[in-house]
């Protein structure tokens, strides 16, 4: 099949530039060192091919991510970096034989992990992201609760969400050592093997975690190239143009389609107006707001040109790629213009 | 079951004050008056109760929404409101018995329903909104070219989405009517019994339309408050507090399970500080930024208290109602604590 025999809105994944997001990464931080974020895809396709490439811990944020990557055999060492209150079917999950390890922040956090029937958990230190996490001078006296309990302590957690995102690279490393700072602190009143911190963003300035949790960096998006990594777009969402008028043009992929939570998405080489729920209208041809396609790491078949039709086929990139793919039930991965696999997003829902 | 029992996040419909919604706008618009449009609830189950109060005819914005209306037996009146290239899958729904009408704006996209076996069409008209609709000057000469080439053509379709959500409702109605007059105009170069326009925001003041394109009055979000509409808010997002600090606290909904195009949810009571993947961080209590709860159509139990705790419930209020429910799998209708039914989102996708 081709490209264009897609029905349309379609999410699209380039293979060769997945193949090429998996292998960077894998050679700064191979094996265990990186603990993928399945939530940036919730896709047991593309997780199957971070384990061949040698990563067989996984990180998830939802407890449907957690059973559905057990559900195919990814069950090695699977973590819930989020808290619960209701662990059942997280015990459920472990007894069948996977290895589930959950966050932890309160005393209600750990009687939930307890009645649920989940053996292993992480202690979760706030590392100034005002989210989840316990304060750090809390962190020892969870651990000793939840050894009390029964449970084994694996380490500590602390995700500097707040920083990972800091487009200035001195910033973003003089924050993230400030929360490192907090995680070791915890750690050494917790104790246990890891350390587990990061995305992304702090992939390779992240050096008191032993295990990072990044997962945008496979697929990519517009707010993670103000960061400058080495990682290119791997991921698109391929609309057709349906109307055209003297000043713009209009896509049929809309805001149910893409992530709108860090703002509109990009068209190369285009300006876009706006979104509504099936639609993008767009001004072909460079706008002042556009930004210079020479710093857009994305293929240059991608870009638009002045002269668009109706029918023609529009490569738009999101600006955030983890709230797109829930959006979407299928991946179609490409290599040119042909299309080569079909990936069930499968780890959606709750 | 109870509220109590649901694993969150969880998308709840109020089924009285949906039943009120859906009261209060058939007596404004009753039957055809109304062609209820789909895309903001996508669910089969809420439109046949649009049909129970006397609504047969709807509207849809995608392929797959006019699938899905067919396949339940909710089919004597469909119209795709949008453009496609590709109408296949749309002539095989006709073949099978159902009505099916598609909008069109252009040469190609007459040719597209011809191709695709679609036999009725609404010639779409810009009015104002920079997308989809051909220019009046050209509606007569579409409608003219769709009868050479054997379509019924049924009337003429317009959307002023510029004006609907303008909260000064003098100004609302001063921009509908200007919308109106293009509509008007066009129509009388095209003939056909139908003028299709409007939306909940104009539900009350678009005096041409034949036929209202309403959604949002269904289950309403924290947009549509500004307009002052007799409809109240049906629907919230039901999330448990997983995490409490000093300054803040965590709830376990966020921008997967909340659309955020319009911004922020709105949690009744408290001051949302940010979304992230699967969390919003919230101060209990009414911040400078929160909406004064009496000019809020909620129920009063929805208003969160300052003394929250680990494990309470609170309902959060999304900003858009149509990117909202695309993520969810189902929805729990409500009656005060219990769960009276379950309605599947099943017209999802493309």
């Amino acid at each position: 099949m081709k490209i264009h025999d897609l029905m349309t809105p379609a999410l699209l994944i380039d293979g060769a530039r997945l193949d090429a997001n998996l292998s960077t990464m894998a050679s700064a931080l191979p094996g265990t060192r990186l603990r993928p974020h399945v939530k940036a895809h919730k896709c047991t396709a593309l997780a199957r091919r971070q384990l061949e490439v040698g990563h067989a811990t996984f990180c998830c944020a939802t407890i449907r991510e957690i059973e559905g990557m057990a559900k195919v055999g990814l069950e090695d060492d699977l973590l819930l970096a989020n808290e619960v209150l209701s662990a059942e079917r997280l015990g459920v999950v472990a007894r069948s034989g996977a290895r589930v390890t959950v966050a932890v922040d309160s005393e209600e956090t750990i009687d939930a992990a307890v009645r649920g029937g989940v053996g292993e958990v992480l202690i979760d230190v706030n590392v100034g992201l005002p989210r989840c996490g316990c304060p750090v001078e809390r962190a020892g006296g969870l651990a000793d609760k939840a050894r009390q309990m029964g449970l084994e302590v694996r380490g500590v957690m602390g995700y500097e969400g707040h920083v990972v995102g800091v487009a200035d690279r001195k910033k973003r490393e003089a924050g993230c050592e400030e929360s490192m700072e907090k995680l070791a602190a915890a750690h050494r009143e917790v104790g246990g093997e890891l350390i587990s911190s990061g995305g992304t963003g702090t992939y390779d300035c992240n050096h008191v975690a032993t295990e990072i949790q990044a997962g945008s960096y496979t697929l990519m998006d517009t707010a993670c190239w103000a960061l400058e990594l080495p990682f290119v777009q791997a991921m698109s969402v391929l609309a057709t143009v349906i109307s055209v008028s003297e000043k713009f043009a209009v896509a049929n992929a809309g805001l149910k389609s893409i992530g709108m939570d860090h703002g509109n998405p990009t068209i190369p080489g285009a300006r876009v107006l706006f979104c509504s729920d099936e639609h993008t209208t767009w001004i072909p041809g460079l706008g002042k707001d556009t930004p210079k396609p020479a710093s857009m790491p994305i293929p240059e078949h991608w870009e638009t040109q002045k002269d668009i039709r109706i029918g023609d086929r529009i490569h738009m990139v999101p600006a955030h790629v983890d709230p797109t793919l829930a959006y979407h039930e299928r991946a179609y991965v490409v290599d040119g213009e042909d299309v080569v696999d079909e990936w069930a997003i499968d780890l959606r829902g709750w």
